[in-house]
């Protein structure tokens, strides 16, 4: 079908428009990363000004009559438009309608009360004060609510507020996600709670970090990373960025005392960078480059991190180049005792240092928080109480202070209601695309001698490549011949971990 | 006396606009020290695109109505603005004036002549063919020359390029400093080519990166640089950018064969860190915070690399930190052994890695062929010839091949003419501020003792403060009391290298 005059007219002006929003976003990653990595801390204020005009700048190139009637032409003409530039319309159209019905002095109150959350937060997790937070995330949760509200006030708050992150998602297929999580593996955990444990002593000595670096740059090329693509550094909190599939930065930190902890990082933020560095060029600049989902984009980073890095074949393959590395710390450490001892199991206090089979539940029990706080159901006041009760129920130990329970993670004072769900979704996600590749390829047999080529491209051609042009729910459709099946996942971690613990 | 109204009103306009050229100053500079340090290469196209797009946008925020009217005000009422705001409009309309008179096509091509001659110059330097680069350096050269004409006919092109890196320099002040340099220097140089060479052997063997790294840290303290205002990282080129005073990096190398050159690369960059780190907080994000000049810069990182850095006083009280730091490399090594080894001078082919009394004519040779090209005295075909003339007779040594010779420096292709006398200048001009600094203070004990506070805050009130509000001759009248003196370099130099060399 030939484009109408009215929709060719659309889409150069679209291209024009485009131009300049990718240089904004551009611009505004590469602030970021700078500020995140390399910026000394005093540089902030200035900083914080000239994110100020990028962003009026951003906002100016997005909300004006132009573009408006831009997206109207495109928006009512689907079967005209390239697919890719129809949904970032969408997108566009949806961003639009979200920043229009927020009052601007409110959305910078807004981001006011965010930076000051923060900023007491950081000092509450220290002292383990929650009372010293508890007004400042009062003003964080309330914000949020009433923000969800102006959005769409026919639905419940945190169905809006999911939606952020994970389009398409609810309270209901949470609940039935997290009641099977629930269901399925508090009682293995139970059980392995009260089993003999792996010996991971020889994981605990030192390993030198130089040898720790080579190492990361070994896993780059068995991850395919191509360097002229991707860069490696080192921050405390390690993070992939993408500028666009061109330029993909990760990092990671070198811990003395924890090799694996390095190496796991390098795996997990390899899986995020591969999924940027595949994404089709036609979407580099656009709001699309940024994935289908929080949770698809972390179905990626935790498919290297657990399923391929913590299997049994990997570590076997990964095993000699480590005992050539580090050949004293990993002397007469067998194949087995490795596959071991980097899968150990244990319920533990802290989210981001929990094992692949208990970490679901540190999710779990943020979502049933943040459901019923913003159902009303608790107030911010019983959120440590609540938190603790609910650590007690699911992993059988309690917090001995507020740092170490309620106050562990940054996310509740940025504001990131919503966003816990996804670390989990990621892990699901991945266990059924693990399910369907398996259909086509010989995964263990390919990952057992470090050629992950046949994985990455099957991964490439099915999901990478079309980074937000489908949807969640779509992908797993398309991929996996199904919509989201929570059983994968959990099938999947009761098969490995009985097996580990030799429970039938 | 009050202002009136319509300055008024054109100080907050004039607000307004530099807001938004501070904001994409600083993103500029913050992309343009990402791709120089951690982009991957494959990202250079895209990043292009984005800064086309700042480039776009920094000059409507340039050349508008609204700017011409405003500067049109301001620089009418010299009495009624702040000095500061003064400088800064007459150099925004000294850039306006600059950009309008070139056309916009031909400024592109240009851009794009450079790009090319870059790009051949690393592959003729490579493979030592001059002849490889010659058409591309004639069309950088053409445009040079057209532009200058276009910018001032009334004046030879070759001070109209000097103007753009040093303002108020001209052939007729380089002909006589570097006279001077030629007639003092020459005589001086010949005969410590001739004379015994002290043992730098010790420098040679091998110095561990991590105590090296421990050595910059340890610098930085010294040099009063504080670390949260200002970041240290690695490049192959060492440089050093500025965001604003809150937010300065440096980069170093370290050679395990040659500790002192990542010393000395320290305390250079730290010089010009100092200078922007000093600056008065109402220069932040003005055109005015890149300092007086190029020569003015480059003062104060030589004034700390050499005039501080390489003095006997810096050396003797370094060196007991050294040894701390690399004990079997430097056992037994005297400060007087040191002081020798580290200001060893011997006719050098390369520049960068010249010592600093033979540095000078380096430079000498360069503007004796930039002046000759541009008066159309010499072409662009005679330069090798005449390169290796001018080093025979001045250094007494011969290029084996243009790659060790006239292709060395980037500039040129860069289309960089008349900045290299800016390298010598500022050696000269920190010859003069030292004198006149020696006045004031006993900069020799404070040295000896490793606290040069009293340096910094002495600097810091005369210079840095300033930043490019005062011109370069204005900065050399108001400290030191006379116009630019050659002499008190070349007499530097020469009790200096007298003394090092025993020669009367």
């Amino acid at each position: 079908m030939s484009k109408s005059v009215a929709v060719e007219k659309a889409l150069t002006r679209f291209h024009e428009q485009a131009r300049l929003r990718a240089a904004y976003r551009h611009a505004t990653m590469i602030l970021q990363y700078d500020a995140d990595t390399t910026m000394p801390v005093a540089g902030a204020s200035i900083l914080g000004d000239t994110m100020g005009v990028l962003a009026e700048k951003t906002y100016e190139a997005l909300v004006n009559d132009d573009t408006r009637e831009t997206l109207a032409v495109l928006l009512a003409a689907k079967d005209e438009v390239p697919r890719h530039i129809y949904r970032e319309a969408e997108e566009l159209q949806r961003k639009i309608n979200k920043i229009s019905v927020v009052p601007a002095k409110e959305y910078g109150d807004y981001e006011r009360a965010v930076t000051h959350a923060t900023h007491v937060w950081r000092q509450a997790k220290l002292a383990a004060d929650f009372n010293m937070f508890a007004p400042y995330l009062q003003a964080v949760v309330d914000y949020a609510a009433r923000f969800a509200k102006y959005y769409d006030s026919s639905r419940p708050v945190y169905d809006v507020l999911l939606e952020d992150y994970e389009q398409g998602m609810t309270m209901a297929k949470l609940d039935d996600f997290f009641g099977v999580v629930r269901q399925e593996l508090t009682p293995l955990i139970a059980r392995i709670a009260k089993a003999p444990q792996p010996d991971t002593a020889f994981l605990n000595c030192s390993y030198p970090l130089p040898q720790q670096e080579q190492l990361a740059h070994y896993l780059m090329n068995i991850l395919c990373l191509p360097r002229d693509r991707c860069a490696i550094g080192t921050t405390e909190h390690p993070f992939t960025a993408g500028a666009n599939n061109h330029d993909v930065r990760i990092t990671t930190h070198y811990y003395e005392q924890d090799m694996l902890s390095g190496m796991f990082t390098v795996i997990h933020e390899g899986g995020h960078a591969l999924y940027m560095l595949h994404m089709a060029d036609e979407l580099n600049g656009t709001l699309l480059a940024k994935g289908a989902s929080s949770g698809i984009h972390e179905s990626q980073s935790r498919f290297f991190e657990n399923f391929i890095g913590r299997s049994e074949p990997f570590l076997r393959f990964i095993l000699p180049k480590l005992q050539e590395l580090f050949p004293t710390q990993l002397k007469g450490v067998t194949a087995e005792q490795f596959y071991h001892a980097a899968n150990r199991s244990q319920p533990s206090l802290i989210r981001i240092h929990a094992d692949e089979l208990t970490y679901p539940l540190h999710i779990l029990i943020r979502y049933e928080l943040e459901k019923q706080l913003f159902a009303g159901e608790i107030a911010v006041a019983d959120l440590p109480q609540k938190w603790n009760e609910l650590y007690q129920t699911y992993l059988g130990i309690t917090p001995p202070d507020d740092g170490q329970g309620v106050l562990q993670d940054v996310h509740w004072s940025n504001s990131y209601f919503g966003y816990f769900p996804t670390y989990a979704l990621g892990s699901a996600y991945a266990a059924q695309f693990l399910a369907a590749m398996e259909h086509d390829i010989d995964v263990s047999g390919t990952v057992a001698v470090g050629d992950l080529h046949p994985v990455i491209d099957w991964l490439k051609d099915r999901l990478f490549c079309f980074g937000g042009v489908k949807l969640p729910e779509e992908l797993l459709i398309d991929i996996t011949g199904k919509p989201f099946a929570p059983h994968c996942y959990t099938d999947y971690l009761k098969h490995k971990y009985s097996a580990l613990y030799g429970l039938d």
